[in-house]
């Protein structure tokens, strides 16, 4: 760890949580260079929904690799581009009838909410943008100003312009929360905007995660999304929902919106997307919105990652069938019940989630910390999330193995009930 | 091509210039599906300094994917990281005596710039950026403001604030140019600074190219980059660098600063950083600078990409002696005299450029459409810069053969005769 | 009218509400050129409170004029400047035992507001303020940042930034309004500024009209006021009340929110504060706040006016004792008692106002603008406010005869039973 | 000046400069309340340009206000108005073929520019503004952002936005500066907002005092207005001159830039314009840019001062015949004449200045505060302007006496004198 500590940032995180140096990773399991495994409860901050090294991807790139297939490649049209574009389109567009545009920015989930802000100030002509409390969507300035969360945003060193953030309309409110979510909330966004004196105008767009996976796997409400979207609608602004952390089949849906009545204006995808770790990002744009981009005007070098469009099509055969998703559906229910029995035994925690995103929080910064480094002492990588990091957050791969989901949740248990019985 | 116009988005801009799909490329020479060869003069905007499929770094990625490397691993620690970093120390910092620190954002140009900006706002306790004329920075909205052409600001939908643009410091005067550059433009800054009522206060940073490779290949005069570092330590400012598309020995040296006399505080680097083509992006950050960090920040998903760390250090074993500079000084004779001959044929045009990245200002924006219509046609793909993409830029693989870089110059010069004398 | 017409800036309004040419004015009554007398019960938008050429100002005024007293001062030590700060220190300041000190900015409203705001960003370190819907604070960017209209707003030209609006806490919550607004809307906020993860921080400020009397003459509760000072008190952060139209008397007290039980940290005084409608403003500022103010930071040229010095020092002789304030009840008994039998009639109908400034919500812009032209034509001056002016104010001087008053009245009582019983 | 220690907010400043409380005053005479009379070279901060409680003027005022006369009438029609606007139209207007309308706002300077601002906005769609080093524009925040002090700009408590500052063109370039000014600074403008990659766009307007009173006494070269001016009209940005304090006579005609050779689309008048101290704005608006405003869009309640328009219609009686501008001229010579004498046995000290308004640069803040502290015990009012304060500013009513303007000129000669010569 000596280089890292004489070379690396200081704005290091994750290698401060685990001070160990990886070396292998395989399905839902890491490895130190000293051999020790962990199970992987974090799955790459949700990016690896398939597992490390996944058998599958592993193959098709390393064959891509060695026919010298064109690695980057920018926007220009390549052969793995188009398979992957058409694969998407008929495993994932059509069967929904979406009509939308794919368009690549930079390989990164804020490249792709930067693109989406963009293009909704172009089309509706307005400025501001409406996200919502505990809302993360990145961390260049103009996503930075969409996220939430008061240390991110301390560290834009500008003033944070633009954008409102409203109450997210949760699910199950949160005990004691006074923010005012759920449906009167919209009442209230409907009055404002209707009222010329109200001092807020119509936005360009309201950006939302259906599950705020960052921002302490808060789930929101159908009813309120739906309530949302039709607000929208009403007022000519655009619904984005940014799906880089729960879509890709985390939910047990390929997206996190498809049983919720909702139909986004544009659709934003990273993390998972590319399969097994490479990056890459996607925004799915309907025509009519789409059509406002002349050429060129959004670029990024990146945007042509021709690794990520050959695992990203591996990770799309998933969803050809059933199987994944029903397999996601039996574990979340293992994963719900397990962590279920903690609220059980300790009834002052929370379990939100949905699929296999599970949040529970511990109500403080310490005994998150302290539950995680025993996990970690354990061999479960387990991270947290949520203001405080008061929020522990399950997000292993979907295809981890039976056995390894329970030999994890048992750690996670252990852990939990011995530091809540020790406070 | 149809899945293209069909599914991707109309912001697409290279398929439109290059419109075939390719499917192999190897070194200098890039295939399209049809079996068609293209000499490569673009190498991915900069990013394949080492070639496409560079033989040593395949070899070294199929290796690591083979042994289930991990591929993704945010800003843990890993092996090949620490590889990277180690190998980097050796060949890159020591050497230099650079103290500075390394932090791994998310893995493109644009990250690295927002946060540079940061950490100079929060070091100074300011806002204001300068950066330059014809500067390229980057789309996110942090660093659009500090980009310079207005087709990319015009997309941004808000105002881009906290960035004022000065006049750059051109070794050599455009025709015709009176933007005022030279070393007079920094006593202009000095006075106005130094002038509480001039309206103007000192800014955070001074973020600079040291050549302006998408503002049209501008070298800035090593004076005027002393003066403006200079100007920058009398102020309390801090100098930056982005060095991303002329660094990792484009010049003839590992940064394009090395022989300019400058020690900048914060360097960007990208694009070539990650060796052949996959996403990476580095800061160096001076210590008592980068302290300033708090953990996690400033993060980003895809802030460790292992199969770059490998790719890289490979690419940094370039650096271990001299010959492939030796190589890159030899190879920019044989560029800049072919195109000086160009210019003696076509005196209303301009040459520019240093090391192997070169600027033929053809005067016009369908004069130069033309050119690279007609280089695409015969066979080599080059791309165009600059206001109106009036420059044609050459930008070849550092590591092309011979007899590719003689074929394409030809191929470029007949281009340009062809297109110059029909007018 | 016609050199008006020819010369006069397109922007004007109340000569176009009004299309006569006044001549002379006394008391509460206004006469055109042709003769013909007008009640006025609009008071030059809240100005007069003692009426057109008061008898005891005109005389004082005359006086001070004649003896060659300084007419102009700027901010130096006048012989008027003191009487007048001696004579409000005696019979406002000491019986509340306020411990303000009195800044005199340019003569407007609107300078009152931007003084306040700059000292309440300065203490704090923080730039967001908080004013509310409905609100009205001027009209230069600062306060029209915190202007809620959408008219007013919509001419600025450019965003209008670091100010969010929240919802007004009404007495007596409008007929069909989901603002939210009521003590509920103070827990929100408190939820909002206490969750770091909420994406709002705590502001420098609340702005606050007692009584919105632009804004359609909506009345806060006195409990809402005291939650939202408890808030500001926790936050750390300053409040404001912004006493520019309903201090000075209005009321029935010297400032509206004598009985309110707050205690302002900042109070805007302007309109009323002259005495007779020559220009003043006056902002009262805690020392521990006045304190950070450097000498001439903030000027105006015109913040010494001796003339509003000498009348505004007789205003305040009407508050030595009881005599004004308690005929100000009495007659606000009148104009109630007289407005609810109209809405007793026209259920339809909303009364809002509290002393002698009453609004009548007639529902719509073309009911009010009928309202006032037939008033206009009986002799009676009134205007309208609120969005799309659908409420007619009631704010004649507080020394209108009780003749005047109830002819006024009538008047009014006739226009608005035509319009309601014609539609 | 107990009561003004005791209660008058700590950012009073001229009370500092000269601590006496003033009584009368009447034309170049200020009298203090222990009958020390001082003549005033300062006149109001140019407020005064017809002196003191002139004597016309208070004969006017008096007899409107003992007819009963309307005080108040925010935009309503006056008899007291129309008589201005005649005059102004009849006197000033018409002999220069001005079309311009006549907007009256609130009435400080401040107003005037905000009004200019707003509408150059809405007619351009640009939000940018170039105001100049040096210039001073008001304390709100729309104009504090053109104002170039550090000092003030310092107290806004936000970031100034939408206006760039560029160099002034000074008619004589000050000792050593490097600012950049002169007619190749209109170069770089032309060459930057032809640019499209430059980083900067053409602006909504450019905004400019001919004389820089506030900051500094810098006279404007003719030929870079006209410059200015075409560059304007070429970028399609308006051209607005701020002659708040330099109009109404001041130079030794009615506008400042009577003989400049410029045409300007707004011009922003305060200060002079109502004659002898009561507050009055008045800006004079090209018919097809005043025509975008709509009614009421911007507002102000003390717009319709009449006792301004009763003063001030005095005033412009001045300008129906030259002799008193040939006075002002005459008065001008014997001002130059004697500051000259001053430089010739000073040669560090700079003087600037036309007509009635003279810059004497003494170099320093201490030196400055020192020959003002000995005129004002010797019975002269005089004050500093520009960066530290360091110019010394005359600035007499133009109705100045001869024996007075001798005897002041003497005072601060002698003072001069003796504190040069002490240093």
């Amino acid at each position: 760890m000596q280089t890292f500590e004489r070379r690396e940032s200081d704005v290091r995180g994750y290698s401060r949580t685990y001070p160990v140096v990886f070396d292998k990773a395989l399905n839902a399991r890491q490895t130190d260079e000293n051999g020790k495994e962990y199970i992987d409860f974090f799955a790459g901050a949700g990016v690896l929904n398939f597992g490390h090294n996944n058998e599958r991807m592993q193959k098709a790139v390393v064959d891509y690799i060695q026919s010298n297939g064109v690695t980057h490649s920018l926007d220009m049209a390549t052969v793995a581009k188009r398979a992957f574009i058409e694969k998407f389109e008929e495993v994932v567009l059509k069967p929904r009838n979406m009509p939308h545009k794919m368009q690549f920015m930079g390989p990164t989930g804020t490249n792709s909410v930067e693109a989406a802000l963009k293009i909704a100030r172009r089309v509706t002509g307005r400025q501001q943008i409406v996200s919502f409390s505990h809302g993360f969507h990145g961390m260049t300035l103009g996503s930075l100003a969409c996220t939430a969360n008061a240390y991110f945003r301390g560290a834009a060193g500008v003033p944070l312009q633009h954008v409102t953030h409203q109450a997210f309309g949760c699910e199950t409110p949160c005990k004691g929360c006074t923010l005012g979510c759920g449906e009167e909330s919209i009442e209230r966004m409907r009055a404002l905007y209707a009222d010329t004196s109200s001092g807020v105008a119509p936005p360009a767009a309201f950006l939302i995660e259906t599950i705020q996976a960052e921002g302490g796997v808060k789930v929101a409400s159908a009813k309120w999304l739906q309530a949302l979207q039709q607000l929208a609608h009403e007022l000519g602004a655009l619904l984005i929902v940014d799906d880089i952390q729960v879509g890709c089949g985390r939910t047990g849906s390929y997206f996190s919106f498809d049983e919720l009545g909702i139909d986004p204006d544009i659709v934003c995808l990273a993390k998972g997307i590319g399969g097994w770790g490479t990056p890459m990002a996607l925004n799915l744009v309907k025509p009519e919105i789409d059509k406002h981009w002349a050429p060129g005007e959004h670029t990024g070098t990146f945007r042509g990652q021709n690794l990520s469009f050959v695992a990203g099509r591996e990770a799309l055969t998933y969803f050809e069938n059933d199987e994944l998703m029903t397999e996601v559906k039996r574990k979340a229910k293992v994963m719900h019940a397990a962590m279920q029995s903690v609220v059980h035994r300790h009834p002052q925690l929370e379990l939100t989630g949905k699929g296999m995103i599970l949040g529970l929080n511990v109500g403080s910064t310490e005994t998150s910390k302290a539950i995680v480094n025993q996990c970690f002492e354990n061999g479960l990588m387990i991270a947290s999330c949520g203001t405080g990091g008061r929020v522990i957050k399950l997000i292993p791969p979907l295809t981890i193995p039976d056995s390894d989901l329970e030999e994890g949740l048992n750690t996670l248990i252990k852990a939990v009930n011995r530091v809540m019985e020790a406070a």
